[in-house]
């Protein structure tokens, strides 16, 4: 694709600086852009490297000095940055309709005009609505429904009688459905209780490779409209994760435990079940959260403290060594002391 | 279905409180239950919910008030909600004795008892009991023996010669029998040592989705009789995991420790390698095991330790800052007191 | 395998010492061994367990005491071990030739001397190399290169456009190039950026299960010759893996951190994005990396720190409470000796 400065900044509702009529190619990172190239700038502290940058234009915020460079400038270069990717390298899937070589069993519903690849297992009383892209080796249980334009890849499983909205999009390895982990007895005899939930994906959701989201014990398990989960996450049996919310990878949620809209869980955090996590709490990364959150908070550490304290804390860690020495001189001190 | 209370409190061996010939026709929660639904109530701190629910009966522990509600009173409501479960909602799999689409290597021998679905692959020598279900894009490497009534889950992987046994669950994504992590010269020549040995996974184990239980390097890794693990754990190779035990989602055990009978593991918990867990230990949440832990022991921590200490010493980790400025102000009041 | 003492020490480089015309049969760990069998010591702190094996030969290093047992002396047992295992029990992987009941789609360049297993999809524009085994359930996107002898195992998931070198193992569940995890407004609007860069996997590189390895936004995602991965470990986009470094299970490694070479990383630690871990460092397992490393260090902790400083202040935290306890019973003993 080419297009010029100019059309790129009507594109995107922003501004050139420089010369309009540059034509653009292609978008690549800072460090490895080139000329016919256009990079961007997301970040304030990597404002440095746009001198030092070989591309002919680079997206940029507001107030950036051009240094003689062609710029566009706009409100939020990594907003500008999706859309001008989203355009010029549109998602291409190939695949040609519903393939012969899928396995769809008798009384499941497939839209013409989805994209169903060879090697797919459709199960009796599924249904896939249009545009949406099913890989190959992708598993939908039976009863299973999947919106329009969602697109499951390679290697997904999805268990019976699960329902996954509109513009959702699920990578590889994802499981979606398995049984809950409950047991009664645990550790003596270990009884198995069915698992007769389901798990609900609301619109414009995206689970990474190899999530895990169990299905409920009774009612559902529920990721709310566009939720973003990371890879290697696992999500327990009724878990409800609010919409907007960010779950970076290897993040672990209990069973039961609910949380609000726009939630941000920092990596290889954890949580216990049975607990209420408000609205736009942050959780920091590695954080292990034992006890609810109220709405707006901030938080961090082991078990989690207000992300303030916890930074104090942290700090303190490093001067154990030389805290404990310190007691041990003044317990020298003050016995001395004692006995004159 | 439908049953009468009277008919049910038969079946769990429970007593009735109140109307018994009301018909029960579906399980749900304490909050979603209406009428011609039973709940339950598995743990006294929810007693104050019976009030409030709209189910028409509710399983509860010997000595719960009725408060005008119908109950049916048994010893482990949690127990009984399991066996009631599988009574009203019996698991169906569908599927239609063997596929002709599923891929057979000459030579595997397939209980016609067994169902195996679509997109299956079973190699050479191995063996599917009576009973086993095979889902969809589950590989079954050569030599392999399954068991009897042992479920596979869409896009499980056997990996050659491993012993899956009777009664086993193995959910999506589960990979059985991939190499150990075994390399001479690590970080420099990285040297692969062939992992020749095999898994064995015993009767009534059920592993949760995208789980790792690696090959041995030498005779076997050996998950024993009706051990529960959950989602994400990585067993590595020549663990071994005594029967009744229960691991907990994102778990690490590393190579050839091995783990008692009835042994607890808490959620992201890691344990170094060759070392022994005793029986019916119980580790929390996000321990850290550096060491053998004697039978019977509770831990907790990093490195853990008995978990009353445990408990202390995080008390004590928000106190830091405070500790830490205590300590100054100590210092210059005893440097005082010297200079007198 | 029949092979005598005096043919394996040929065959190895080692001495025997004892009986050379040993007939040794099978390799097995120094527990299970019996006669017929060769064992092996790697660490000498096993070398009491000599005296009590059935083994017929063990392989140990130098200045080993016989008593009385047949060994053979080699500079590394463990490496001498990795040798003889892959003479003894060669991987075989059965296939034949590229199956018709591959799904290949027009345009992909399988090499006829490469295995492809039923059940795989191979899109356009792949090419499989010569040697190359790809087993059932192995989704090849559009234009992904994969070089000669490498292993794909059941299930394994490489998008579009990425390039996998020679000698390369992927265990089963690997996911390569799943979209990175990048957001715009994160928590509000949650806006994608799509990611368009590619992953590559440089020659003798070996994966575990269930890891995933995202593709780049930009440019590429790296993972460099002979770096070994364990299970379950999460690379986020473009990051850098520098060749021979070894990462244990679990670990994750957030967007765009370098690791030099030679790097060592404990099983559950994790990385920051954005930063530089410099050559032959060592992590510690579960640490938390959150800023640059350099060359040479040998870290632990959260945040981390230098090793030995680790551990003293992993030694401290034990003895909070009894710190706690005398910082109290100082300031009543300073509070009285200020009152005199």
């Amino acid at each position: 694709m080419k297009m010029t400065l100019a059309e790129i900044a009507v594109f995107l509702g922003g501004t050139v600086v420089g010369a309009d009529n540059t034509v653009i190619e292609n978008i690549r990172s800072i460090e490895e852009a080139n000329e016919g190239d256009i990079t961007f700038i997301a970040n304030k502290k990597y404002l440095k490297k746009l001198k030092l940058t070989k591309a002919s234009a680079v997206l940029v915020p507001p107030q950036t000095a051009a240094d003689g460079r062609n710029l566009i400038v706009v409100a939020d270069p990594y907003v500008a940055l999706g859309k001008l990717l989203t355009l010029f390298y549109p998602l291409e899937h190939g695949g040609n309709g519903v393939s012969p070589d899928a396995y769809i069993e008798e009384g499941a519903v497939v839209s013409p005009e989805a994209v169903v690849f060879p090697r797919v297992f459709i199960g009796k009383g599924a249904t896939i609505g249009k545009g949406s892209v099913v890989y190959p080796g992708v598993f939908v249980g039976r009863n299973v429904s999947i919106g329009e334009n969602s697109i499951l890849y390679a290697n997904v499983t999805v268990y019976h009688s699960c329902i996954i909205g509109n513009g959702v999009i699920l990578h590889s390895g994802v499981v979606i459905g398995a049984d809950g982990f409950g047991f009664a007895s645990p550790g003596k005899s270990n009884i198995k209780i069915p698992q007769i939930g389901f798990v609900q994906i609301d619109d414009d959701v995206e689970i990474g490779a190899n999530t895990t989201v169990d299905r409920a014990t009774l009612g559902k398990t529920w990721i709310q409209r566009n939720v973003k989960i990371d890879n290697l996450v696992q999500i327990a049996h009724n878990v409800v994760i609010g919409e907007n919310s960010v779950i970076t990878a290897q993040v672990g949620i209990s069973g039961s435990t609910k949380l609000g809209k726009s939630v941000m869980v920092g990596g290889q955090s954890g949580m216990v079940g049975h607990i209420d996590i408000g609205d736009n709490v942050m959780i920091a990364a590695d954080s292990k959260i034992h006890k609810n959150i109220k709405a707006g908070e901030i938080v961090g550490g082991k078990p989690h403290m207000p992300y303030k304290e916890f930074l104090q804390v942290e700090a303190c860690q490093a001067k154990l060594p030389e805290m404990r020495a310190t007691i041990k001189d003044l317990v020298k001190k003050v016995d001395e002391l004692l006995k004159k």
